[in-house]
């Protein structure tokens, strides 16, 4: 049987729990936040579902001991309101660290050994301190990172060519934050390369990269949040494992060369990174995945 | 095609818009808020889903002509801070009420002739302005009512006697507020009536309808509004109304004798209210729902 | 994870298998037929779906081994075309009797320690030999018994009234076969008797009775088997028991006082039979339900 | 509301009905077979199955005057008999060419103006000829044609890489049966060409077209038939018809330079072929594509 933990209950981590519930995908669901109200509110609200709904879920609220033989955990904690004060992902920084130390020690604790998704910000830094403090290994920690990010280069070049975005395929890459770049190089629309089909519907790159970014900011200062698309992010990829699917898509992983995880193609699968999908990069592209390395880098290094 | 609209797009309105696309129910969803970077927001968090779903919605934003063809509008718009100073639903009453006379106006006004479901509280009250006020029928206008608290009823009964609460049948009956009741008289836990249920198992049923209650404040306190439940109840019964199914249900609909809407069991299916699904109540019981209907009944007086 | 076997993969094991993977119910499925090639076959037509659905799903044809650690084995192995010569399902009895020796000794070998649903007809009598020779508890087998008969019950009464047949409660009880019937006094439409219903839509119970079996019959006489009503009862039954629901339904069980099984009601859970649902039948329902059982016994007996 | 026609209810069509039906997709679903009894037989079948689901779908059996306002018809006619004779898909052509005659003048008479998705084989003569016969523009009416084939390539390279399928790009081209070939220059695995990847799996090119077609046949020959991985091809179409999603995918559309439908990559919308998507071949590729039409034309010139 499925048995899933979300760890934070904020919107994203809240949403995440509804979508496991409603879509009938966990079989078992444990749901912790360091706000006890708040836990038992979304354990009740979910539960007030099952009578609506076709399939069912057991609910487990603040319970860590549930999360020993968890097939996976998604931890979504944070602290929506330090990002308005910094203006980026990073705001959330020592807050996170902060709550990685105490999260990763009680899922040590109970001895947790399935694969942990990271969604707190900043991603790829949090998901570094996952990994190094829970004792997974790099297979079993890896981040959304880039995913949502690609998500929303594939809806901006999807409506600027009036398509499906899942006729859109290629990366957005490095940092989920402000160094975050699209590597048009791998981009296709229909299986033509981005220049070709820029060319026939008369695209401009730089624009496009704009509005896929723009379209996070819209959310954010619309509604303070986002937490849709991330969700079903996060849910693809929970299935992936519980399904050992191998399913390539960009995420937060560790990559060896930098020393930490950053947004990179990978193959996800039962046990968490199966394999780096190594791609060829312009040389412009390579160095701007440096530069987000570095500044994740350095992120990590202002925290010791 | 599938065409429905949301017109409020707060905890509600948005999380049934997200349910509505993530299962792949809607072919277009029109979204309307009095806030439009509100509803660009969750347009844009929703089209950033699609790249991770397996099916398409086209999502139109803040345009009300587009509702003429739709085949179901669900309205739920509100303001839940001013739940907070009155302590029940009718705390939006005069808020609400406004917004009627606005929003009936426009559906009114784009011709639209399909099935309204409303969910805005005072859920009853609401429900029989906006039928009067767009001009729909008596069976074209339903309100989500007591199918929610039903719901909880569900839980609550399912939880004490450890089973899903799908075994849990039978009716919460009157206004969706303080004075609904659980008709015990139709309750059944797996056929057996309630009160054998509770022999069996030691239940107490004031305890239980305690619990029910309990459980909807308990989100209301945790996470300072509700928004799981009531949407499953919605898409419930929004798919009853596109698939023609002739589903019974509890929900809020218009009475010949009290000259209002109020939860009491119907028949949902393309027309909205099919048919009223007059049933046996105790002595007690009609006096609770007569009681109730008198509530609902002054509180459409105040507002003349 | 969720791994689930399907033994016998004719028309109901295949479709069966079609549904745990275009669902995105099974994360690992394992397919046995006595008929390698219908496995491979199947096995294959199956994976080409993948790349037209959203979900994964790990198909194992033909390894008895890979059931060790099932969470659920789903029997429906048989030999339609015995049912032609005899006329009802106890056509394949004897096939089916022989066939049960050598998967229950297999499933056994392997280990198995799960739940066990059986289709195969007839159905109460292999229930009872595959609990008998696997050596699982009475709790951890069951057939799927009347709940399919239930739900062409469930369609009678809806279609003569006009409604969902899940407007329709209560249970057609005993044998998954000729001797069955539905006991009238649990019946509910919308919450009232079936008299109460009848009288008002002018209903006649023998003739209700006589399109319900009237259903099945037509079925097989237009298409020579029948596939997807069982295989949704099947279903539904496997999601009961990997999400522990504690769903009541009348389903194939183990009764003390005959001692072997027959469709009666139950609750099911991750264990199986969590419990017997003991109800009040009139004296004449008491007394088909012991006919039925004797009907039942008789045949086990004729295999000794 | 979502209305499907399904004409032809062999073992592609029924389990169409079934997972239209299932997975809560079409609200109303006309069936219609040559087959009076085979026909009532899938409506009840599928009738059945509605207590156990939680949606509802209104089933009309062989009403050919229900099917004027239905939004999309798939056609799935045929004689799976034919097929054996001559070993390959053309051996229905004879026989399925007369039924068109009769189905394509069935559709004109009761005025049907929604988009028509072919299956009946051979699939791209067959839907030539049916946009000839019902007077639908060649945008409504589109085949299947090598989706299903192209899903087929995504699993042998899929199960040679040990990935996902989803995570294999590209096409098969031309005729729906053995002129059939993969554009292996469109082929991408994770992103990389079909040549990177196969150089460092160590994959040879010719087998795996070997191995994407040896599947097709070992289904038909272990089931005599193949349904499973056709039928998500043709859901795929219809719900991208439905919603307008614009889905890019290789079918059968026609091709003016051909003056016949025929295998190629085109995009799916509401107005049934959005857009024909040209590609780029090798001249080998183009070679075979001419090669593939050239036998779809005389199979066409032979009718006459």
């Amino acid at each position: 049987m499925r048995k899933i933990g979300v760890i934070g209950l904020g919107h994203v981590g809240a949403t995440i729990a509804y979508t496991l519930v409603t879509k009938g995908i966990a079989d078992e669901l444990v749901l912790i936040d360091s706000n006890e109200d708040k836990a038992v509110a979304e354990e009740y609200d979910l539960r007030d579902t099952l009578s609506r709904l076709d399939t069912f879920t057991k609910i487990i609220p603040q319970d860590y001991t549930a999360l020993k033989d968890a097939d996976v955990i998604i931890t979504a904690f944070g602290n929506i309101s330090a990002i308005k004060m910094d203006g980026d992902r990073f705001g959330e920084l020592n807050y996170n660290a902060a709550v990685v130390a105490e999260v990763a020690q009680k899922i040590k604790k109970v001895g947790f050994n399935g694969v942990l998704i990271n969604i707190s910000n900043p991603c790829d830094v949090i998901t570094t301190l996952l990994q190094r403090q829970t004792g997974l290994s790099k297979k079993q920690v890896f981040g959304t990172g880039t995913f949502l990010d690609t998500a929303r280069m594939q809806r901006a070049v999807g409506q600027a060519v009036h398509e499906d975005p899942k006729n859109i395929s290629g990366y957005v890459l490095g940092e989920h934050g402000e160094s975050q770049f699209t590597a048009w190089s791998t981009v296709e629309v229909k299986g033509h390369t981005i220049e070709d089909a820029a060319a026939v519907c008369g695209l401009d790159l730089a624009d496009l990269d704009h509005r896929a970014r723009r379209g996070g900011w819209l959310i954010f200062s619309g509604k303070h949040y986002t937490c849709y698309a991330i969700t079903t992010c996060a849910i693809k990829l929970a299935l992936a494992v519980l399904s050992d699917a191998h399913l390539a898509c960009p995420t937060s992983v560790y990559l060896e060369n930098y020393g930490h995880y950053i947004g990179y193609p990978a193959v996800i699968g039962r046990q968490g990174v199966v394999e780096i999908n190594k791609i060829k990069l312009t040389i412009e592209e390579q160095a701007k995945l440096d530069n987000s390395a570095k500044i994740i880098s350095e992120k990590l290094t202002s925290l010791h």
